[in-house]
């Protein structure tokens, strides 16, 4: 396995040694390139990615990513330079989150509710196009656009790739969730490729919701959902509601694929670089190690990947009720990579 | 006070009856005219909002709507032809949606933190603006787009409401909630005009997040936001969120707001029609009454206001703990109305 890593700034680079740790206790053949991109670089050389070292990335089966960015760069420089690019270049249009409340964490909603689904979020298209643009900046008469920009193409394939998903699972239900009373354009777009792709999955249940009911619905009621399949914004916002009711984003992990394996997949933790606590071994790396587990399983491992999620599962139950026990993050993964191995 | 009465469908008529009698018991000078909107009207007629009819309501100083919309009415045409085109015409630009928890109310959130925010949404811009097009509609090749636009102008006028309503509170803070590092052209818009307001109101406290994050924030840390001020699609999202952690759809209350008093402002219950429960006086109209509370507030009624509001909270606090304990919707009016009159 040829892996990039971009370990970033901040905390990325310690959560990323772990997850490097534990993907090596499961699959000894792994063959790293550290590329130096995120804050630092930036600041040292203006350069967010050269198109020479996307190129190199291009030559990967994949990518490990810990964090990137620190106060000190304007906002939208490394998420339109970096994160969103790689996004785009990589196609990676698939951009999966899987929200679970692992037992032993605790929710932030009482009782603890059983949780366990999957967001398909697109991750190509949609208002993080980039279209759009400024007239009389800086004058009361100021107009900006962002425009949203939906495909046939794009909708199906990730619609598609959703219901794939949810015909494995379990319960095999499938929830559109978009804002189509509202935005009838592109709702009308994904409506209607849910009911058409939808006569492929007999056997998958499908479901609709407004963006604003199912973000109520995570908060009263997220048992309800198995996989939900929505648009790159509504999916930012909702995957991070989802981050909070399983625990936090130190705990989210996510895959942004390229499910045709044309270009590379990329993995990463959902939460940020944490400068406030980068270097003191604080971090926690479960969320880039549940992502390793994704990344296995992505590249047709499944054995390998089901033994790290075991070993992110049987770490977290071990830590039940047991508020005072700390680890730091090295003793957190060396934990995690004997779990693994064991 | 002359006020538009659109009591809709299911259970809006009945919501809208108690509401009327709380009013009516804090304010008997009331005059009220009803319009026959909503679902039941565009099967029988096709119509959504005539033109005669938004002429006539323009006469009012308020309008006050239950709920609108069944099943049998396909997604979009209601919401853009009688609901949004109401807050296009009527330039009900701050959409105001409290979110308190009250004494008494079980919050899903366990511990049941403190919340006491209001979100100041923008109301006539942004994606709900209906701009956008479609190409080569129900082909492979079909393109939707989505369109948000946002002025200098429209931005500003809700920025400097929600400073003002902020100054007006204890802890005076302000967050704006956007996605700037996405959405870098109007995100810089609503930044920039936050920054340069700010100036005109050194007393207040600004902060920005994410609209992610502050998703997540409102489930996992909801007491750190004061007062929030947003875009319309983002406020949408997160106003469901700030419902459903405060008691849900059921309680929340809602204002229409064109502060510059030129058109009437219009004031509804978040929560739809529930077409489910609909005449057999299982709604809990606590919703629509608040929201004649900030009806009263906006026509400078403001005693009046404080007390139908300190009946709203009684008659919660009067409920805790006591599970069993359902009245009719009607006997919670009466309850309500005794309270305010008290
Ligand atoms: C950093 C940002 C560009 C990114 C996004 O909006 O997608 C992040 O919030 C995420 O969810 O991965
Ligand atoms: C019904 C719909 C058009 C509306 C909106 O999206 O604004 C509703 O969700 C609301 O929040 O008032």
């Amino acid at each position: 396995m040829r892996l990039a890593v971009i370990g970033g700034d901040g905390i990325g680079p310690e959560v990323v040694a772990e997850g490097l740790r534990v993907l090596r206790a499961v699959h000894p053949k792994v063959e790293t390139t550290e590329y130096d991109l995120g804050a630092r670089r930036w600041h040292a050389t203006g350069e967010t990615l050269p198109d020479s070292v996307l190129a190199e990335l291009r030559g990967h089966d994949a990518i490990l990513l810990g964090a990137v960015g620190d106060p000190g760069v304007p906002s939208g420089v490394l998420e339109r330079g970096l994160l969103l690019r790689l996004r785009f270049e990589l196609d990676h249009h698939v951009n999966l989150r899987p929200v679970r409340l692992y037992p032993g964490v605790r929710s932030p909603l009482a009782g603890d509710p059983s949780i366990d689904m999957i967001v398909v979020r697109e991750g190509t298209e949609g208002p993080y196009a980039g279209a759009g643009g400024v007239l009389r900046r800086g004058t009361p008469h100021e107009v900006a656009t962002e425009e949203s920009l939906n495909t046939r193409f794009g909708v199906e394939r990730v619609v598609r790739d959703a219901f794939r998903r949810a015909a494995r699972r379990e319960r095999r239900q499938l929830t559109l969730v978009h804002k189509n009373n509202v935005l009838t354009k592109a709702g009308d777009l994904w409506s209607r490729t849910v009911a058409e792709v939808a006569v492929e999955f007999p056997e998958v249940q499908v479901g609709y919701q407004h963006v604003d009911a199912a973000s109520m619905f995570f908060v009263t009621d997220p048992g309800r959902f198995d996989v939900v399949v929505t648009d790159n914004m509504f999916g930012d916002i909702i995957t991070d509601i989802g981050a909070a009711i399983t625990g936090g984003i130190g705990l989210a992990a996510s895959g942004n694929l390229d499910p045709s394996g044309v270009h590379p997949s990329m993995f990463e933790p959902v939460h940020g670089s944490a400068p406030d606590i980068a270097g003191r071994q604080l971090a926690d790396p479960t969320a880039t190690v549940a992502s390793v587990a994704m990344l296995l399983d992505h590249l047709g491992h499944a054995d390998e990947a089901a033994r790290v999620e075991a070993a992110v599962a049987a770490s977290l139950a071990s830590r039940a009720g047991s508020d005072a026990v700390t680890m730091s993050t090295r003793e957190r993964g060396e934990d995690l990579a004997t779990r693994a191995a064991g």
